[in-house]
């Protein structure tokens, strides 16, 4: 019924997701959402997938998708789910897990009444803990994701010519992704993430602040609230290239640092404590490591160098130098200072510490990294210093 | 405080939002989806942006972006809301309207908690209400989006080279969307829209039925569940090209066939019955005219013409014609046999008659139009006939 490749991943998914749910003495989760359907079954359809924790998971489908077998059941819309449950002998969930942080309150509402649990749980919780250590197959999704990625990033170079705008650089980048396999779709999680497959930022357009939960922001054009703003790319300016590794479904994450001409020497030692505290954080990190331990050594370092001002924007700084990744670019772990996550193995995050030097751009480094039984791997690997063009 | 050539447009439709909620007996809206904050305020932020049924509106900012004045107010977290409204002398709403098909559960009980109404109602039915009929200002944003993607329509077939897929047509394509100004974001309503920037269907690879709401399919590839499939692109096969027509926040919506060498009889006269569709509909379609009755004339000229078994799909025949477009592009009205809406003065709709012709591909034909006080305008301006390649 499902594909042969994924059987086995799924049955660990499925399994892991079993063993919280027993913990929490729940009795079974109801997905719907884009990416937990991916997760959970390895394709997105309109419908539903129920897990309880004790028996075969059921997919509720609304139009064929190629799932069939018995486990499979034609559905037109929630109301229907109590009278299925008692056709096909499934167990009513007294305790039932539902998306509250993705599903609309109208969904979330006719789902709760369609099923009448005595209580609701909240499965996106759930399920993005759960996501945040990977599987060895989504491991292997992100080193196809990760190889493409350097690949574009190696062509970079080959994108520019003098005279164009961040926008037109940008949309040579664009081609060149596509072309090595970008599924184009950007997924993130929370609302209003309006990014369209990463962003390129040039010059002092890099300090205006992000209205959502980005490093760093850019001024963006229309509609548009993020990114390249149309400045034209001129001598003496670096230019931040943080395009998606959107490769397979799961995401890379990687800012390289391009000049025009040369910059002013502050901007390259600046890269260099970026460079520098990425090493820091290689020799340190593993699992057991509190994830909010990372932000702070960042901070702490850029605070020596006596680059605290331009740490992380300057306008505006993210309090953050990293996150989780995965079929969302926004995952978990948070790297904050606030943040509870410690680290485990088969987790994959973005670490990114960056600086904005006023009149120049932002510099920096962002790599993805999977944490591993005794430390970290690097699975982006394209040239780190500043490139110039 | 907002930008002059906005103002005026922001007065109409507040003006529109208040008569709404005076009928309605509703004290104010709070909205704060991105789609939304773009129709009412002119930017997409972090935060909220309240209109009470009498007064000024308030604009509840997270971060800094440009908005200034009496008007704004920084705010963290809703749960502030109530001390805000208190301290401004805001009257607190008893009757508030949340968005209640967009904001995700968790976020609509926290908005609920913080201003504790007595009864809340649905944001969201009245803004895609409201938002079907277009301002003046709407209506030249979609003039500059056709225009744009009338350019693009035209230099497709320089797209083309024998032996290339589905998707590097796509790509191609992309690129010149993105070099004539689209903003590459494409907005729908409703969860798993999982598209990107439009679609190609070549050959019998329109045949495969959507997951979600599109007039036809497509196979798509890995976690892309719809759209171009890999498709290798050879002699007798029908080409159709849906990209979006994203060039301002306002997506025109266009569909042209493209064919390699001749394509068979049948698929040339399947193509002209979309065309006849089209003229006939343009005939009669004014304000007043039920959207149903697009529907139904348009199924009923398939039938005539024994077409019916490839109109809109073969194996999940789609129950649409078309739809209305704006920010979004899946707006108000509905053109279903079901439809209850009535077409009004301002009024910008999708009309997309299309066959899928088994072994060849789909054809047919898709527009953009306003209803104007007579009848119909055409917005979308790219030659109508088959183009070989």
């Amino acid at each position: 019924m499902i594909r042969k490749e994924l059987a086995a991943d799924l049955q660990i998914k499925w399994n892991r997701i079993r063993q919280a749910m027993e913990k929490m003495g729940t009795d079974g989760c109801l997905l719907s959402i884009d990416v937990n359907l991916y997760y959970a079954t390895g394709c997105i359809y309109s419908g539903y997938f129920y897990l309880p924790v004790e028996g075969k998971p059921w997919f509720f489908i609304k139009r064929p998708n190629g799932l069939e077998g018995e486990q499979v059941v034609y559905i037109r819309k929630p109301e229907q789910l109590a009278d299925i449950f008692s056709e096909k002998g499934i167990k009513k969930p007294e305790k039932l897990l539902l998306e509250a942080d993705e599903l609309t309150y109208n969904e979330y509402m006719r789902l709760q009444a369609a099923l009448s649990p005595k209580e609701t749980g909240n499965a996106t919780t759930l399920l993005r803990t759960l996501r945040s250590v990977k599987t060895p197959w989504e491991i292997e999704q992100f080193r196809i994701s990760a190889r493409q990625h350097n690949k574009t990033y190696a062509e970079i170079p080959s994108c520019y010519h003098p005279g164009m705008t961040d926008i037109e650089f940008q949309i040579a980048i664009e081609q060149k992704m596509r072309l090595n396999g970008s599924i184009g779709l950007f997924r993130s999680f929370g609302g209003n993430m309006d990014i369209y497959m990463g962003s390129i930022l040039a010059g002092d357009n890099a300090e205006t602040p992000s209205p959502f939960d980005f490093a760093l922001g850019g001024g963006g054009v229309t509609s548009v609230p993020l990114g390249a703003n149309s400045t034209l790319l001129k001598e003496g300016m670096a230019i931040m290239v943080d395009m998606a590794g959107n490769y397979t479904a799961y995401i890379t994450d990687m800012t390289r640092v391009f000049s025009v001409g040369k910059l002013p020497g502050e901007a390259y030692r600046a890269h260099q404590v970026s460079l520098h505290i990425q090493e820091e954080i290689e020799q340190m990190a593993k699992p057991g490591v509190p994830c909010a331990e990372i932000y702070n050594i960042s901070a702490r370092i850029a605070e020596t160098e006596g680059l605290s001002p331009y740490f992380m924007g300057t306008k505006q700084q993210a309090k953050f130098v990293g996150h989780g990744i995965g079929i969302q670019i926004n995952e978990l772990p948070v790297l904050t200072p606030r943040s509870k996550e410690v680290f485990e193995p088969g987790m994959i995050f973005a670490f990114e510490p960056k600086f904005v030097i006023p009149g120049v751009g932002a510099v920096g480094i962002e790599n993805s990294f999977l944490v591993t039984e005794t430390g970290l791997e690097k699975l982006t690997l394209a040239e780190e210093n500043i490139i110039q063009l």
